[in-house]
């Protein structure tokens, strides 16, 4: 199917206990794009970036066939940029360096083919942003999945609660979950969330996996354990990635479909942190991701027949 | 098959945000016991207790028909007393008082008819007295698990490095696996712990679950959301009793039925929470049991076919 993802395409210097990168390409968008890419879909980005952003990362955009006439090229001005420093328990990091350059006046502006999209990806942006977008589009998506952050809950709550109303599944982690709902427990803040808007909530926990939620059912999918973890970041993005790009693939939005979806978003994720940027899920191939689909099967798997 | 369980029968004071609990039945294998006696299985326990150890708690060992043969009662003495404080989020809380009592010269002794058992858990005591436990035993159980703590292995690692060499089974949580290997990342961590002795590592992780490793298999049980948790206490020490107490009265320790009871003890530890102390698992049924086993069943199950 279609799907049209919106969000950062950015340089991004990354210091971790194991090295460090300078300027490689990042962003939500791209994370995005390129996971969900990994399943048949015809992919669209609606971005911004500057004059410095390097042909290498509309390359890999092409290599993909990754539709980019939404990614607005600004002359003369520079792409956003983040630096960080992860500490050692990779879970912990501290912004170094954060220029919004491009994207402080980000309009996004959907190209006319993208308007009849058939899933959409609404990356971590201003809440107003996200609703300019849903607000171009020619017919309602199938699905609309949401991703955003407690700096738009400190800010922008009210225009976050009412971009929510019209999204079909949220992803945020446990902390941003507590802080939207004000409810501690994990369960009860899902329930609160469910009444505002999303029909489905992904809780991300980093390494300690991520749960579903809709309606009554949950569904918990643990994290690959790791022997090592290179580059956190871009994680929670290829997992968002993953999950609508195989969603949309299958063209299949059952909750049953959705724990494959939250499987495979687990997986991509797993490669993405092995190295920094988006190298590692660029090469990745079908049979390693198999591979590891396997593993996180006999990870989980168990057999017990209940008895009195 | 015979169990034996080795640890402390307290008495704790403790406070939640829900409410307090003055000097309730507590202590590592008093929730051994209790978890384990919902199996099948001939239940010994050794301990120590003082005068003040109220009858209920002996009445509470004989409904579920455990052997307390083992459990010394010292005249005009005081049983180990633990007071705590929970906050809000659960994991954190304060310890406002120890008094070691008759914990203090503990001497584990075994009844004759206790040196056969076919099971054991060794629970989070000195090294030494773990070691003085297994020497006594006329035969090497079929399976010995053991529980510590980093206060050990700040003030005695070698003593506990010695009675690893010892033990089949490890439970620790992810902060101890860490100091115990000098190793940050848990694959690693786990993978460096079963060169010390343990053939099994289980590391638990509260909230967030827990992995059994054992050569290079791993598998990951997350634990059931609850909408509220009321009193941790004594979840991981109900988490090892039901995890021992299944695969004893199933007497078969394969992988796979190592897995059923990380279940079971994961499913018994999430009744444990719901009320102070022992008061939740000693009403438990066998209905109850069964219902949350197929929960967790609903919440983990996934089903995918590999294709290209």
């Amino acid at each position: 199917m279609s799907l049209l993802v919106v969000g950062t395409v950015a340089l991004d210097t990354i210091e971790t206990p194991f090295g460090k990168a300078e300027r490689t390409i990042g962003g939500s968008a791209t994370h995005f794009a390129l996971a969900a890419s990994f399943f048949k879909n015809d992919i669209r980005l609606v971005s911004v970036v500057g004059e410095d952003f390097p042909q290498a990362g509309f390359d890999s955009f092409a290599a993909k066939k990754i539709d980019v006439e939404g990614v607005q090229v600004k002359k003369g001005e520079k792409s956003f940029f983040w630096a960080g420093k992860y500490h050692r328990d990779m879970n912990t990091r501290d912004t170094l360096d954060t220029q919004l350059n491009v994207l402080a006046d980000f309009n996004p502006i959907l190209p006319e083919n993208y308007k009849n999209s058939d899933y959409l990806m609404l990356g971590n942006l201003m809440p107003k942003l996200q609703m300019q977008v849903l607000n171009q589009m020619n017919k309602r998506p199938k699905l609309v999945m949401i991703d955003t952050m407690n700096f738009w809950m400190d800010s922008m709550m009210d225009d976050l609660l009412d971009v929510l109303k019209h999204v079909d599944v949220l992803t945020i982690n446990d902390e941003e979950a507590r802080q939207l709902s004000n409810e501690y427990s994990i369960v009860k803040a899902a329930k609160k969330i469910l009444t505002m808007g999303p029909k489905y909530l992904v809780i991300k926990k980093g390494e300690n996996g991520a749960l579903l939620f809709h309606k009554n059912e949950v569904f918990y999918a643990p994290a690959l354990p790791l022997e090592d973890v290179f580059d956190p970041t871009g994680a929670g993005d290829s997992f968002a990635g993953g999950f609508i790009g195989y969603l949309s693939s299958t063209d299949d939005i059952s909750f049953a479909n959705m724990k494959r979806a939250v499987i495979y978003g687990s997986t991509i994720a797993s490669f993405c942190v092995e190295k920094f940027g988006i190298e590692r899920v660029n090469e990745l191939n079908h049979e390693e991701l198999n591979k590891r689909i396997q593993q996180f099967v006999n990870l989980v798997q168990f057999d017990i027949s209940l008895e009195d």
